[in-house]
């Protein structure tokens, strides 16, 4: 099942799960899947479109202004609403609130790279009518998105109308009560300019600039669709030359972003095909001789306004008729494309239409394939119903639809499927994601660590800013590298953002080898976050304390020695040292590094307070964590969770309770703790978590394998593999939870099957639960691409390309 | 010197500053001491007039909205701006800014209890003009100001006009980089009407309504002055029977009040008398003669505008003649008042207009004179400048001045001087000021600790919104007694204003032998804050711990047991226990409280843990302080102090470095510690602390008397007891700093003196410091008023009034 397929809910939750959860994306720019016709007006919707680092900045009021608390943060930007496209038949406007509805699916199509939602209609005036609209963002052009929207009559000849809306006009979402949402609604962007263009597609759309009639040949379109699409006259149907670019500059970053729209439309062959799901190149074949007559009949407008663009399009369709208003939108902003990116705009959506659809689907599904090829998995839990398995790859596929292609952005945490945590980046990205796509997708985490390279002036001027000396300290949460945290208490107080990032550099060398990465950015990285860990920490009876930081679990605030961050900073330290070892002295000169900063690291390292409470016989997740009480979970009842949504946090920090894995997570990051340490602490933690964190249960997971307990690592992934499609935690509106499908597809990786590498090489230690029938996936480890199987009869690794030797390691 | 009196500095610092040093107030009602006239638009004036306990309710945005978190706060109100009055001569407008001024000075008189301003001015246009303006905020009725207005004309007849403002249209004062201030402008106050009535003067003046023609001849007023006070013709000058009511309403709490102005000329006869501080009782007597015709020749008119008033007043002076315009305001809120607060100003206005302006002067003198009698303070410190003396009476005459009188309100942290703080009451009233107020005004301390129970329900609501299940924790800071505190972490967290609360209970009955009080009021109050620490603590291994509050210490926050409020829950914990055995198992039943619940005290109070480091011999401020690192506070330059308004929050709370004193203080307020160690600790802190809080010297001096340091005690007392009249700490402009005021008092009593007050009774145990050649002062304790002197020869005290036993101990 390389798909996630479901009928449409109306109810109001889960439109808006459901517009996240069925959101395209390209890692550049997300569209969220709202209706393109929108819903009636007492029904909320967040019709995003967004860019992957394009932000504005607002202002964040804090309630006592302290000295250096952030005052204004970053936010992503709500583009122009592109989506909307009201459909009319005999002048009834399509709606799925009236007339008859049937046959109605939603699919996120892990194969194609497409969403769509198909259904018939009964308009109620006698019109019954087949839809379907797809959507792609293009993996191969990532400025390119299509909303391809296909109409069938089935009964009767219909004269339908599409009325094509392109407004820049908008604003972001925001709600009042929840703190993980923008509070007030602020124009963020405005229109300077709506501009009307005409595409010069002439003489270019076979054979010109780049498209031979052969490749109008091979992209399955014959030259008399070419010649269709390229007539310039406003009332002969096919390819609209009219372009809409509506051009906006944000309030205060001084971003500009312009979006460009056209359309196509292709009018098929009457079909008796009344289903819906044609197949495109059968179609394609099939309507080569009827389309002139009736392109000739679509008539074509577009007219501006102050702040966007109405596009109509009108014709006739005879009954099975498919017929295709392709909706084209290219989107470029100042930050990459520079000061001509409202030409780019233009240049792209011209490129990509001439090009044509089918190219465009067969690219995407080409693209996808070749991520599959080394992403590919399976988990048969015994069950029919794969549920499993489709959630890991709807999963990964939705981190390749969220992940930068460039070091502008990152990736957020809730990908650019809503706009929950203002798309900020936080250390989901190095602990959650990074370890994913090392194994799938390396050059990927090449551009997300470019990123914190790229901001490593923003992470030394917030080190500054809170009072150190030396060193870089990234922010907690970012779009643009200077830290966003309202309330620092835990959020830049979380210094273990540096202790992922470093760790992200160490992977990357690890698991690539790349050395030259490590001299051109990563080792500058590491070593002025080993700078920070000296500056914050201090020499005190013998051992390096690190105080009033934050550690993972946010339910314990500003504590000294967190296990978890000071375990962290060990490692960090002593990668420090390697990486300079490895970038070798003229590097290492040329970065400022000298032997005493070096000595210094080993020096803290080897005197790293790790809080170990002898009673109990397991780690403290912090000097004063085990003193507190617990707090009373027994008696909390359901609606009082999440507890952060019912308790003062004073409350919860004065209390042992934990809102995901904190010492447990370090045990997976930093291994070689013995296992009788590791139980006790487990099961110690496990206790008193609530997984309020959807980063939590993952971690829960691999520990519980590292631990040989197969079937609690299995009952952790099953609840929390599928937290975005089952909407467990009652807030996929806001967007989907990147780090969360991180974390479910490491359970399964660096959990179950046991995955490591190290300097040495790489081991699976597999392990597989009572009832599952077995499990597969594919990694890349340096040159090679290896397939794993485990299944009742044992583990099997086949090496498909290249060469690797792996040890498997048994419980 | 029982007045602090000053050149006029036309400096905008200088202005601001001596608006909050020279107000007056009355503990209902203040006003800052801006110029009637007003300065030159481009220099800032807060032109504040408060009433205590009236407030309005704002937004307190949270940058991320956290469960629980504040989000609205009350914030003290400037009320109608009833200062304005323009003195032209022959046309000419009077200012400081412009023409001759000579001869200027400010002055607030203990004595008289009164604040005047006067200077000499040449007009420019050949008028010379004595002026002295005096205010007073009467004692005897809180609801009534008055500002006397006098002019003497010194080299020819001058025609002088007074335009008298009363104006509604006004905003509270913002400055959005000043943590301390509020950050953005609202209108907190809309007039809901603006009226004129006619004063029903004509029979009353003289006579009627409890004024006898002997009150009248009494108070200086002769019977032609009455009548001419009385006419009611509009040009017959004398007292003006229009007065002005503006009446407006709080944005938000609802609350409403009522100005209420009026006016009175007063003709002396013409006098060669120059220098402008003419003898009020001499020229009284010398005007009746020339008193009617001028009286004649005044020429009044009111006007209405729609948010306020324009009072005008003509007339003609000859030379040495002096002229005084007598502004009176009454103010009533609805709060204190009634429905009826409008009436209920005009009767106040009437009825202290009909007694007469010496009326007024004279017991408000009577009641300074009383007020002295308890608290009289000499200090000689062996210079000439009485500076110690003045600024003892300056800060006991403005502490007089700004608490409240009625359980409505407390003692703002400014006071009635300045919106600092937005006039929230802190723990400063209990630990500060009660402890002054307890030894001169014992009736004082009785309403403020009324004030706590009238807000106990909110209390209790505040301890379940922060999870408590039984007891009650006092806000941070309010006005209405619900939390106002936006940074929870130094604000919330700081628990140990409950265990300030409780002690000052604890203090009115040991003074006072009270019990009916603590039947009343104060033993729910302690028994309900016993509670709330059995609940906010626990008890682990053997020990009574508290978990993540704030002591007083701000640059430390949300720590495990810190001492003070440890030592001081201890404290009421037994208290509690003794409390409930005053009132008897009736009075306990009746207040729930079971024989379990005493136990249960008794048992955390024995356990209670109180951190100490053996090491070091001291006790540690709490769990975790003393392994952290020193702040280098020998390497931070002058100008990064305050700290708090340089650096990070985490960068201070990370160190080893103290806002003010902490467990020095409960050294103080708990006592019983050996010698040794407290010598130790007050080594060890002295070391680390900034005193950037105004709270924290007069500590320091205490403790170090109580180490029988007689030089560090009083060069910490001398350091601090002038910090406003000094503006030492740069902020006096946002009202004077009341803390400090008492703790500088206590500096000397409890300090240097050594006063003590336990149940056995009281005892003294006196230091001179080298060079010091005596102080002396009164207190009231039980039923004594005793005066205790300490000289080169010694100890010595007298029994005023009552009896009393004193033990007097020696180093």
């Amino acid at each position: 099942m390389n798909y996630v397929q479901a009928p449409i809910s109306l109810a109001p939750q889960d439109l808006l799960c459901a517009e996240a959860l069925f959101s395209v994306a390209n890692g550049y720019i997300g569209l969220r899947a709202a209706f393109e016709e929108g819903y009636p007006e007492d029904i909320p919707s967040v019709r995003g479109l967004y860019a992957n680092g394009f932000y504005d900045i607002v202002d964040m009021k804090q309630a006592e202004p302290l000295h250096g608390l952030i005052d204004k943060k970053q936010t992503i930007v709500n583009l122009a609403d592109v989506q909307g496209i009201e459909l009319s038949a005999e002048g009834r406007r399509f709606s799925m609130f009236e007339g008859g509805i049937s046959g109605d699916r939603r699919e996120l199509d892990f194969d194609a790279g497409t969403y769509s939602r198909s259904m018939s209609w009964e308009a109620g005036n006698g019109c019954e009518l087949d839809i379907t609209v797809k959507r792609l963002a293009s993996f191969n052009h990532p400025s390119m998105m299509v909303i391809d929207y296909q109409v069938t009559a089935r009964n009767r000849p219909v004269a339908l109308s599409f009325i094509s809306r392109h407004e820049g006009d908008v604003r972001n979402y925001c709600d009042p009560d929840d703190p993980r949402l923008a509070s007030h609604s602020v124009q963020n962007l405005l229109v300077e300019e709506v501009k009307k263009v005409t595409r010069l597609v002439s003489s270019r759309d076979c054979g010109g600039s780049g498209l031979s009639s052969r490749d109008c040949a091979g992209s399955g379109l014959s030259s008399r669709d070419c010649a269709a699409s390229g007539l310039n006259s406003r009332d002969s149907g096919g390819s609209d030359p009219a372009v809409s670019c509506v051009t906006s500059r944000t309030s205060r970053s001084g971003l500009a972003v312009c979006t460009a729209v056209s359309h196509t439309v292709i009018v098929a062959e009457q079909s008796e095909d009344r289903n819906g799901s044609e197949n495109k190149s059968d179609n394609k074949s099939e309507n080569k001789s009827e389309n002139k007559s009736h392109a000739e009949a679509v008539v074509h407008s577009c007219e501006t306004t102050v702040t966007g663009a109405i596009h109509s399009i009108n014709l006739n369709a005879l009954p099975g008729q498919a017929v295709r208003v392709i909706k084209w939108v290219a989107v470029c902003d100042s930050q990459r494309h520079g000061a001509d990116f409202a030409a780019a705009a233009v240049a792209e959506l011209n490129q990509a239409m001439e090009a044509g659809i089918d190219r465009l689907y067969a690219e995407q599904a080409e693209y996808v394939k070749r991520f599959w090829d080394h992403a590919a998995v399976t988990v048969d839990d015994g069950s029919d119903s794969q549920r499993i398995s489709q959630a890991m790859r709807y999963n990964l596929f939705t981190l390749l639809q969220s992940a930068s292609r460039d070091s502008y952005a990152n990736v957020a945490a809730k990908g650019l499927s809503g706009e929950g945590y203002e798309g900020h980046y936080f250390w989901d990205t190095e602990m959650y994601i990074q370890p994913v796509f090392l194994l799938t997708q390396p050059e990927l985490c090449k551009n997300l660590i470019a990123f914190r390279y790229r901001t490593l002036a923003q992470a030394r001027d917030n080190a500054r800013a809170l009072g150190h000396r030396q060193g870089a300290l990234y922010p907690w949460r970012t779009i643009n590298g200077e830290e966003c945290s309202g309330y620092y208490v835990s959020g830049t107080a979380a210094y273990h953002i540096n202790g992922a990032v470093a760790h992200a550099v160490e992977q990357h060398w690890l698991a690539t080898g790349d050395d030259d990465f490590l001299v051109a950015m990563g080792a500058e990285i590491v070593l002025e976050i080993a700078r920070l860990w000296l500056d914050v920490g201090h020499f005190s009876g013998g051992e390096f304390r690190i105080h009033s930081v934050t550690g993972p679990d946010e339910y314990t605030c500003m504590v000294d020695n967190n296990y978890y961050t000071n375990a962290l900073a060990k490692k960090n330290l002593h990668f420090a040292v390697r990486a300079a070892a490895i970038i070798g002295s003229e590097h290492s000169r040329r970065l400022g590094f000298t032997a005493a900063d070096l000595d210094g690291f080993i020096t803290a390292a080897a005197a790293m307070r790790l809080p170990y409470d002898e009673g109990l016989g397991i780690h403290a997740q912090d000097d004063s964590f085990l003193s507190k009480p617990r707090f009373d979970l027994a008696a909390t009842p359901p609606e009082k969770h999440p507890l952060l949504l019912h308790y003062h946090p004073l409350t919860l920090y004065r209390h042992q309770v934990c809102k995901q894995a904190d010492t447990v997570m370090a045990y997976f990051v930093c291994s070689m703790i013995p296992d009788s340490i590791m139980k006790r602490s487990f099961a110690y933690y496990e206790d008193i978590t609530t997984h309020d964190s959807s980063l939590s249960r993952c971690m829960f997971s691999i520990v519980a394998a590292m631990l040989g307990d197969a079937e609690k690592a299995a009952a952790y992934l099953t609840e929390t593999v599928g937290l975005d499609l089952n909407d467990s935690h009652g807030n996929t509106k806001d967007g989907i939870h990147t780090a969360n499908m991180g974390g479910s597809y490491m359970a399964l990786i660096y959990g179950l099957a046991g995955l490591r590498f190290t300097e040495a090489g790489i081991s699976l230690r597999p392990l597989l639960p009572e009832g599952w029938q077995g499990y597969s996936f594919r990694f890349r480890y340096r040159s090679a691409l290896t397939e794993v199987s485990v299944d009742r009869s044992g583990c099997h690794y086949r090496v498909l390309e290249g060469s690797a030797d792996i040890v498997i390691l048994s419980y």
